[in-house]
Formats: C-alpha cells, structure tokens, sequence
C-alpha cells in the first residue's frame, strides 16, 4: 500500500516506518519544517508549511490509501506556556490530515490514541482524561467525528499504553532506571504500588501494521482498540525486574516522593485489537535493552 | 459579582455585557488584539497576547469569580485556510481561560456551546457535529474537562440555537430576508421546510444571567444546558411571518437551490435551563427587528 506517516521522527514512529517498509508497503512522511527524519529512507517527503491543499494535491499524485497519524506532542505534565503547541500538534495536525485526506482517493485514517484519556474507567471506556495531553487527543476525535460522519472515510484510533525498545530517546521508566544504574545515584521514588503496562517496540509496530491492514480491508470495526501487553508490573516489582534482567543494581528511595496528582495506579485496559497479541514478554524485552545499552 | 466576559466584540458579547451591567455586576473583558470593544464601557480589560501568567495575574488582582467564554470563531461551512483560527478561536482560547482560572479564585466557569453539536440526536443528546465549527466546541469540552476532573472549578455549557435580535451584523436570516426586501432582489432558496429554532437577545443574555446565578450557587448542574424558543418555524413559515410583521415583500425562489449537506431539518432540543423561560414572542422579535432597522 502507499501509505502517509506522521510522526516519524519520534521512536515509535521510526521503528513503524522501518517495520512497514519491511512488510512491503511505499512510505511517504508528512513532517514538520524543522523535523529530523534523515535516519528514514522514504518513498516521498511531505513538509507541512500550512497549505492543505498542497497536502492534499500530494496524496493524490502518490495514490496514498492511508494515513498513520503519529505525530505528538508529549507532556505528562504541562507548562501554560506549552498549551499552544500541544493544541497545534495534538488537534490541529491530525485535523489538516483528514481535511486534506478527504475528496484526494485516502480510503483509511489511523489514529494514535492513549490509554490515559481513561483514568480509572471501567470495561465501558468513559472518557476521563489523566493529562491535558490525553485531553488534547480525545478533542481531536471530537474533530475528527466530523469528518467520519460527513466522508466515507475510514477511521480508527489505536490507544497505546507505556510503550519500550531500543532507540528511545524520551525520558520514560528504563532511561531513568538505566541513568542510575550508571551513575549509582539515589533515585527517590514514589511508594511503587502503581501499575504498568509495558509493550515493547517490536509488537506497537506489528499492531499498527495489523490495523492498517484491517482498515484497508472492509472489515467492520469499532471505534477504538487498545494495545496492551496484558500484563501489570508494580513499578516496584518492575525495577527488581530489572535488575535481575540487566544484572544491575538499582539504588532508588522508595516512597521518597508523593505520587504524582492522578497517578495512573491501574493502566486501564479496554477492547485488545483482534487478530494480534503481543509477543515479547518483559523479560525478554529488557534482556534485549540491556544488549542494546551495552 | 465580579465577571469575565470573552467574545464581547461579538452580537450576543455586547448585549450580554450591558444586561450584566444592569444587574449590577463588574464586568471585565478579556480580548485579542484588534478586537473593537470601544462601544463598551467595561470595568477592565485584558487583552490577551499569549501570555498565561498575566491573565492568571489578571483574574485574582481584580477577584474575578466567574468567567463567561462567548468568544467563538463561527464558520457554518469552513474552508481549509480557516481551520488554524477555528481551532485557536475555539479551543485554544477557552483552554487558555481555564487554565489561567485555575488556581486565580475563579470559583466557575460559563462555556457557550450549540445544539449543532448534536445533528439528528435525540433525548440522550448524542454527539454528531453539523459542522467543523460544532466539532471544535465539542473538542474544547473534552479539554475542558481535564479541568474539571482535576480542579474545584464549577463548569456549565449552555448550547444555544440561533439567535436574533437588534445589532446584529452576521449574515443570518433576517439580515438577508432585510436586504431581499430593501432590494427587491429574488432569492433562491432550499425548498425551506428544515425548521429553525429561534431566539431573541433578550432571552439569551437572561439565559447567561441565569446560568451564571446557578454557577454562582452550590447547586448540582448537568454538564450542559440548551436556550430554545420551545417553538420550531420552517424556513417558509418564518419568510410569511416576516412578511406579515414587517409589511415588507419577499421575493424568493423556493427550491431554487438544494438543501446543503447536513442541513439541519429539525433542530435539536436539549434539556432546558432551569428557572428560564423565554419572553419574546417570534412575532413581537420581528416587529422590533423591523421598528429598529427602519
């Protein structure tokens, strides 16, 4: 398929557009001026500089069937001053690529969610977000219902939990583990009793792969699925884990901090996407890290 | 009470503000750059340029105890070029307000919504946008909503449906009825049997004076509440209701053009504000209407 990606300068999305070149199809990235994608060998090159209708003259004269939505802007926390930019990136983007998508042959839209737009919900998925982040992507399939109610579109949004591989750059759980088994500093933590779902690299990508493949078939499908590792790791069980995984020691505080206003205790976990199942266990996960960081 | 207005450069902002006047409250406004409030006689105003901190600074220096976000980019059909400034106008700027209201004093919060949000619902309300337009109000409550679940912040949508009244300069019914008959020209329209849900200013702004009273007060409210004339013209009906309450002559085509796409045929009704009702008949509005554009 000639697929578009967004978001591939981030480590998801490198990996994604590696994983789908390797399963045959023609990837084209639509990037931001600014954005470093030369590690990625593509088909074509998309430099948004706000003129849709340019996006959509270039979906057409490349036949793009699909769209894999990545782009992001991350923040567990945010600053007031980075409202903007979370808007921009996490509303506008995605709304310029259905905007675009729509009237240039696109047949399929795949969206990137979280499992956070559910803070302690229940099996029936209520919307409470954890962030402003998770709130930022929740308006956009406020945005985008417009476009799946008016167009023949098809759209699905993918919602990730804590994601982990080789290549991360972002500040998450085994860069900082990884950081102070280096340096041997004390890391105060919070008491640890919180829940993580951990899926490594290699199965997010197959599961992208698996739902490009579902939405470009006429298969009926829900609005949402979820990627899940199916297993929960205490932060706590996680670090020893870690250690026994690694062979480093890991000197952390615990209960040194408060948890976090809305600490995700539970991750939550609502309809697994069908037809894939994850199959990298932790274990081997990390064992590979470890190589990987060597 | 000490209020915040956003959107008073608009129709409905300038009314609201001198009903609010009259009650007796401070009414401070919050603008953009280039905004034209110069009719207004206002107690304070902010003019907003990206900067956060000195609205939060705003909002405790003057103890602003409820804002009123009526500022809105209203497209009835977008074009490309205009979804950055719907996106701003309507998410951006609200989520701006929320977070500066945070932690400033601001005890609640009243949001302007649009029964366009829900094209076709039912009793139960369900979302399905009419437009993009619709669709970003929607977006800004689910980032309004991190807001809520994370703060002590009372928070209230009041959906509204058309409006009409003396001042207003956008290009609504009566505005192009007025220059159909003041130009003899003829006008095709749709075959005009969608019907429309219409209510005068002086309702509305009492319908804001009233929800701002319940915010005020500790008692329970539903996440959003609809102002409805109760009564449903069709697009005929109200061009020989014009006729008949103005004396002026209509020239129209009907079925000179077909309905647009997602033409609202029935207007949504919502569950009403509590302790509104509204005053003005739509023939006394005409005949207003009609005194005051002579």
């Amino acid at each position: 398929m000639n697929l578009l990606v967004s978001g591939a300068s981030g480590f998801i999305g490198k990996h994604l557009v590696r994983y789908l070149q390797q399963e045959g199809h023609s990837v084209h990235l639509f990037i931001r001026a600014g954005s470093d994608v030369s590690s990625l060998d593509a088909s074509g090159i998309f430099t948004f500089e706000e003129d849709i209708p340019s996006l959509a003259a270039y979906l057409k004269s490349y036949a793009i069937e699909g769209i894999i939505h990545l782009a992001s802007c991350y923040l567990s926390r945010h600053r007031p001053d980075q409202i903007k930019e979370l808007i921009l990136s996490n509303i506008y983007l995605g709304t310029v690529l259905l905007e675009a998508a729509v009237g240039s042959g696109v047949q399929w839209f795949l969206n990137t969610g979280t499992i956070w737009q559910h803070y302690q919900s229940g099996a029936e998925g209520a919307y409470h977000p954890v962030n402003l982040y998770a709130a930022s992507k929740q308006a956009f399939e406020a945005m985008a219902q417009y476009y799946l109610e008016t167009t023949a579109l098809r759209f699905c949004t993918l919602k990730l939990c804590d994601t982990y591989g080789p290549g991360d750059t972002r500040r998450k759980i085994f860069q900082l583990f990884h950081h102070i088994s280096c340096t041997g500093e004390k890391l105060a933590m919070s008491a640890g009793s919180q829940k993580l779902d951990l899926l490594h690299i290699d199965d997010v990508v197959k599961g992208f792969g698996r739902l490009a493949d579902l939405l470009a078939s006429d298969r009926p499908l829900e609005k949402a699925y979820v990627l899940s590792s199916g297993r929960h790791y205490t932060l706590r069980s996680l670090a020893s884990l870690y250690e026994t995984c690694t062979g480093c020691k890991l000197s952390i505080d615990w209960g040194g901090r408060p948890y976090r206003l809305r600490e995700v205790m539970t991750p939550w976990r609502g309809p697994v996407l069908p037809g894939w199942e994850p199959q990298v266990s932790l274990e081997e996960g990390l064992r590979s890290l470890s190589e990987n960081l060597k």
